[in-house]
């Protein structure tokens, strides 16, 4: 028996989200059927954390464990030839036994991508959320820095949570503008459910105008939802990135050579 | 009666080509329902061109005759409340009576990307070739520059073209090169059916080291389909750009701000 890690990026537009459920095909469904074609083993992955219906992953975290005789170095490439186009892993990894790609991640970094101007790109509008009117970045960006730090994030999650605790850590942010493109990249220990939509949504009302950027820790004090701004679309979302303590984290190393 | 041309782009992946046909869904097929459902007139477009199954446009023209009063500058954003989120209108003129987008047309270029690398980027992979190994740029370049100019280019178009001619003018070529993405620029006067996909065929044997740089020309002079290389996939085909002569392209200039 072999624990392996992949790391797997994904178009989540054609998707019911990441997690196997009883409606609609999932990523977790795809990459299964993807092994079982490959190895003839019946295998369950382990997925660093879900992603919504139409939200994507540049480096969502994967760990199962097979018989499978298969080298790490030919397993990718294997493997994406009995995925769909729009999943592709980018490396396969071997790990002591016991790895888990939700229980050890220690760290996520999402990106949120939006479009400014008249009509959307029709080459990345499925990743990008389309925002007619320009908005004020530097508004945005006063705003997003007081989310560092810990805070109870109650405000920014879904009435639906089921989460014991709502206090979780962001450790970095910024915002990248690319001409009509804005990425804000957010990095904590744990997110809450449509936590990163949620302060997108808000961040968007403060790049309005709608909303001074100081208001921002009156709303994360608050801890209650209606006090924050909408719900942001999934399709501008991406789960960027996923960190592990060592010693894991020395075995997910991609050589960049066979990465894009 | 108007006479109206507008500016399309268009992810070509779910579709059987620009032109209706008896079978598949096509990009004329979607502009017209969404004209029919905007003016409630049963409009039939004239493309510049054709683009075949799967290839894509940035900027494809149209051209159509509507008694919609319609302000031009409402046009496309209100025709694009009816389209599909892949098939986006990015301007609207009104045009002199008898205007045609494929009559009138005497320039277009093409782009075709290639990603070269073990992967492919999941978030480009739908406007990409994927070359598992790299290629050399410079030598593809040196190939390229022999198609400039005027020639009988059939070795360059599949067995069932039915143009009387195979005689076109190439004006400009180009090839830049970001990171694993290579994308190649060529313009002409017109091009036959399969040409530019048979070029990127071709230029890849070159690129891969199977062919020298120096071969082109007798590729051309040979006037033979055998004699080039493989046609390559459709994914990596943009119809780029379409160009009029004075006056009409005068009134076919895209505001930039409205644009991505």
């Amino acid at each position: 028996m072999r624990t392996v890690a992949m790391i797997v990026s994904y178009d989540g537009t054609a998707y019911s989200g990441f997690q196997s459920q009883p409606q609609g095909q999932t990523v977790q469904d795809e990459i299964q059927l993807a092994l079982q074609r490959l190895t003839g083993e019946a295998i369950k992955i382990d997925g660093s954390g879900r992603t919504d219906a139409g939200v994507h992953a540049y480096g969502q975290v994967i760990s199962f464990v097979t018989e499978s005789p298969i080298p790490m170095k030919r397993f990718a490439m294997a493997l994406n030839g009995w995925l769909p186009n729009d999943i592709i892993v980018r490396s396969a990894h071997e790990m002591p036994a016991g790895f888990h790609a939700r229980i050890h991640a220690v760290r996520k970094t999402y990106r949120y991508s939006i479009t400014t101007g008249k009509y959307p790109n029709v080459f990345t509008s499925r990743y990008r959320f389309h925002h007619y009117n320009p908005l004020d970045v530097d508004a945005m960006r006063k705003a997003i820095v007081h989310l560092l730090g810990e805070h109870d994030f109650s405000s920014f999650t879904s009435a639906g949570s089921t989460k014991r605790s709502h206090v979780r850590t962001i450790h970095e942010v910024s915002i990248e503008q690319d001409g009509e493109d804005i990425h804000t990249f957010v990095t904590g220990n744990g997110f809450l459910y449509n936590m990163v939509r949620i302060i997108m949504g808000t961040l968007m009302w403060v790049g309005e105008g709608k909303w001074e950027p100081e208001r921002m820790p009156r709303v994360i004090e608050a801890m209650d939802r209606s006090q924050a701004g909408p719900k942001a679309g999934a399709q501008g979302l991406t789960l960027w990135e996923v960190g592990y303590p060592e010693p894991f984290s020395q075995w997910l190393q991609i050589d960049p050579a066979n990465d894009m």
